[in-house]
């Protein structure tokens, strides 16, 4: 048996010690926060590195049990989410601390199997069993033995063929500058500064945010980072926002690309880099995994010009920001906070392609001819997040309104009909309709609603989800040879289910070491239950259909390669959330004199030191893969 | 007779009198920008104070020739946009200044006409006829006598019934500031700041714009600010940029907001206003009509790590802005432009709504009930710009890529088929398939091309244009009763149209004054002439399904209601415009000790007056409307 403790290069999330502590021995970390104290504990917090050894320790003792001898090696573990109904008790003080448990997979030859260990910390009364709550009871995967035989037996097969090449990566292109004469580039841009210090509360020890009207808390798993109980102005909206899964699906007439396709949790979404002044401003708040900072937009919130007053107000957006580097590919994940109560998740993606050295004519159909021996990869991204809003309370709708054209005869119709348009109303009621594309001509919106809880005027409150950036898409490829039902989650753009403790997530990260079987089938998520006024939960797909050109030599840039989604409440309060901010400026005319409301926020002053501009120095992070 | 420069009240093009002068006396304009001479006289230059001064000096010693004699009154005269053949000679140093004329419209009760002036400046040599060379040879609406008698003798007609009654605009709710104590919000939010000046050249004379490697012409029409003549690398890739109009379709129950429908560029797109701070950065470059700047995005253009090495290149924008209110409603245009050799083109929309007081059950089909007495009025935006790409020459052909699922016996497959994807490449050569939407789930790409100068590697050479921001959207409403045939543009994402001198614009403001006949008659452009390797131009719609709920009181935000493409460089070059920039930083790992590069430039140092991060003082603009 190999104890997962000596097995980090095989390590499926491969968490770094301290994966979540500031940098502070390289950076004055304090001044770029306000330090906070969280209400509770962090009860989504990914496993400590104590927690891992103490795990390791645990399992080392129990190597000789019946269930554990033939074990080969264990995966790092990750959280077992705690119960939602006991967490938000816990969360609103109505209940006590969920117990906390690991999860983790076994790796034998002939099978995987899926345990869980706890309560944690780890004493005398914790034990490991067989994870059979979730996925619908399955937590083995047994045909590896019948994998691995057929793989032996042909070892002349063209399959295995094809392992024997590899995709090429244009490493040999490196990023630098060409030494071109831009005019006035030798001059510094344009840069934002942080005048007056940091606006936003940051607890690192448990992980917990608050801006303006917003608080959440992080956690970890082996998606990356991940976002609990956001609540706004005290009120949970989202009790979980989390990446599942990132697929990257190519196609080549040769098999190599079709079969060097890629579920990239697997191959580290948690390597994470970031470069300060790069990937987020130099006055950020860095930890080794993510960056938080507030950023003006370059465009304001909202404004008008009327005869006789202007009025506008300023849109800053607070940014929470983590980059994963799988080997040739950069993700970025963002999720940016609005003062009007807005929340957008971001996918970009920059970094080296896979391309291939096959350029024959059939080569053509598959991507462009971008260098001698370079044919680009033709290859969709789709990247499954959960996210579970309660919208006042848990019992929530899906709502639907969809732009319509409409003929009709009204009683004032010049002529015997007149041609408009009108709304439909309507609810997805049931998990039968729960798989859903974005409409053609962005005709259909979405919003989860509390149809229990009408506003004044018998509207519904609720958070709308829309595409906002880019492109949001599904997998093209239809029953992908290469991954079966790994990836039922790929088909549609959104998918709302019942939420349930016993189907946390869409996808596990043990799949992909079978790729012939899945552990967790969201296809048997879909059973025909209600979701009318019940605990729902959305998943839904960003993405790109990413054919490389020249552009995107030596590397992709996250301008092109890049989508978005964003929630927003609708009709959930009385007027838009930006109200709430001072950073407006009212102007009027007053006796053909302008006079100023700038609401109590007086002009800047004095002179700011530049060299706070720069990136701050840092060591280079050590490599974690 | 009443002569165009006594009605500016009616005007259509109501251009101030000096729309592009930079407010020299409020400002220390000079400073904002480095001044440059154009290389050529603007051909593109909308109607200057005096040529529209001597054009109605010279129509007033016409006001009895017989064509002139019955006419009320003229617009406002715009650019007759000279030959593209003439201009491009010009323009590339082979040809003559192009004669420059005016267009403009003469009103009677009975008829609409519209006429070129010209040459100008006004000689003795200088006519006016009738501008019968485009909109395939009318020149003249003459369906208002009937109009105008229907319209007496239906005094009590419901549809006269109608404009008794007038839309409800909330101004009684204002934009303020709530008084809500947000944490920390007193302090100042972060601002972007130009620490060694500005770094793009302007000539306001000429309103010739250079940044990096993009040069362009400002121009002015009724519909705003368009871009001529846009050089990247010296090189022309768009020979004109222009919004055409905008439309506002609402629908009801009710038949006011039905007819209270618009198009905004007759409204007044000239409506300029700007508010320095809010609507562009402090340090921008400011006219009367639009500003100047260069921002930083919050995220990198590209980045990359490798075990040893770190790299990324930041993402500084060129933005060109300008804000239209039209009533209630402001419009914001703007105009990026990015290292990498990329454009967006994007709308967004603030201000107050136009909702109804009328709430009966009926209504409920048609939008929200957000107040006592308001129903948000449901309407689409549909905005058409021109773009008339030029790649490596005038002989052009829209290229499409798809993205299919495609299952095939490969040599290699391992069952009977495999399931995958491909790529169909094919191009649109012809004006009957001129007419295209964006394909469901972005399966398919569009790109201008040339097919005659392919490169190196049999790859065509072109830009790709695309949905980036929010939804582009067309029109709901199909044969709209209201509109008729006037809003022909509205009907798909996208068209594709051989290019002539003849039909150098997709719809005319002088429409919008005669609703049931129109001038330009778009659907006549589409006469199945090949588009295959022929001057081709592209007309696209950005726009966006609004039902206004509470989240748009007390006005609309600009978060949820914008609109952008993007035209990005495509297999155009050997790779990306964005190695061109100094502002990257690579670092490599030497002996455990980071070296860092960045291509000569300084850190910052030294300190910055932050007064200069404020808004500069300015004196409220006269009012415009």
């Amino acid at each position: 048996m190999v104890l997962l403790a000596s097995i980090t290069a095989l390590a499926i999330n491969g968490v770094t010690a301290t994966p979540f502590a500031p940098n502070i021995g390289s950076r004055d970390a304090i001044e770029s926060y306000i330090p906070t104290t969280a209400p509770r504990e962090n009860i989504f917090a990914g496993m400590s590195a104590q927690e891992t050894k103490d795990i390791t320790g645990f399992l080392e003792r129990h190597m000789n049990s019946t269930e554990l001898h033939e074990v080969d090696y264990f995966t790092n573990p990750w959280l077992l989410a705690p119960n939602k109904s006991e967490a938000t008790a816990y969360l609103d003080g109505n209940g006590p601390k969920p117990l906390r448990y690991a999860r983790l997979m076994a790796w034998a030859e002939c099978f995987g199997r899926e345990y869980m260990v706890g309560p944690l910390p780890v004493t005398d009364s914790t034990k490991f069993m067989p994870l059979t709550y979730v996925n619908h009871g399955k937590y083995e995967l047994t045909g590896r033995c019948d994998d691995a035989n057929a793989t032996r037996n042909a070892n002349t097969s063209k399959r295995d063929d094809i392992h024997r090449r590899w995709p090429t990566i244009p490493y040999d292109e490196e990023m630098t500058w060409n030494q071109e004469q831009l005019p006035h580039d030798h001059k510094a841009p344009p840069v934002a500064i942080l005048p007056e210090g940091p606006r936003y509360e940051f607890d690192p020890e448990q992980n917990y945010v608050s801006w303006m009207d917003f608080t959440f808390f992080l956690g970890h798993g082996p998606a990356g980072i991940s976002l609990h109980d956001i609540r706004f102005k005290g009120q949970r909206v989202i009790y979980e926002l989390a990446m599942q899964e990132a697929l990257a699906h190519y196609a080549r007439p040769d098999s190599r690309e079709t079969y060097f396709s890629y579920l990239d949790v697997l191959s580290g979404f948690t390597e994470y880099n970031l470069i300060p002044g790069y990937d987020c401003p130099s006055y950020a708040t860095y930890t080794k995994a993510f960056c938080l900072f507030e950023f003006p937009k370059d465009y304001p919130m909202s404004r008008h010009f009327s005869y006789d007053s202007y009025h506008a107000t300023k849109n800053i957006a607070f940014i929470l920001r983590s980059v994963s580097t799988v080997a040739n590919y950069d993700y970025q994940t963002t999720y940016e906070f609005y003062y009007d109560g807005s929340i957008q998740v971001l996918v970009r993606a920059s970094g080296y392609i896979q391309g291939s050295d096959i350029v024959t004519d059939d080569a053509w159909d598959y991507g462009f001819h971008i260098r001698d021996n370079l044919s680009g990869g033709m290859h969709d991204h789709v990247l499954n997040f959960k996210v579970d809003l309660d919208i006042l309370g848990t019992n929530n709708t899906l709502f639907k309104t969809e732009f319509v054209p409409h003929s009709h005869t009204y009683p004032w119709s010049e002529g015997p009909v007149t041609h408009t348009m009108k709304v439909n109303r309507s609810f997805i009621t049931n998990e039968d309709q729960g798989k859903i594309n974005w409409a053609p001509n962005a005709a259909a919106a979405y919003s989860v609603v509390n149809k229990d809880k009408p506003n004044a005027h018998g509207e519904f409150p609720g958070f709308r989800i829309y595409p906002s950036t880019g492109s949001a898409t599904h997998l093209t490829v239809q029953n992908s040879s290469v991954f079966g039902n790994l990836i039922d989650w790929a088909s549609h753009h959104m998918y709302v289910l019942r939420r349930k403790d016993t189907e946390p997530v869409s996808t596990s990260p043990g799949t992909s070491i079978a790729p012939r079987e899945a552990l967790v089938e969201f296809e048997r998520f879909f059973d025909s239950e209600s979701i009318e006024q019940e605990d729902i939960v959305l998943y839904f797909n960003l993405g790109m259909h990413h054919m490389p050109d020249t552009y995107d030599l030596p590397v992709t840039l996250f301008q092109g390669a890049q989508s978005g989604i964003t929630l927003r409440p609708q009709n959930y309060q009385r007027s838009h959330n930006s109200i709430s901010t001072r950073q407006q400026i009212h102007i009027t005319n007053e006796d053909n004199e302008p006079v100023t409301e700038t609401y109590g926020m007086e002009p800047l002053s004095g002179s700011y030191n530049l060299d706070k501009a720069n990136p701050p120095f840092y060591p280079l992070p050590e490599p974690s893969f």
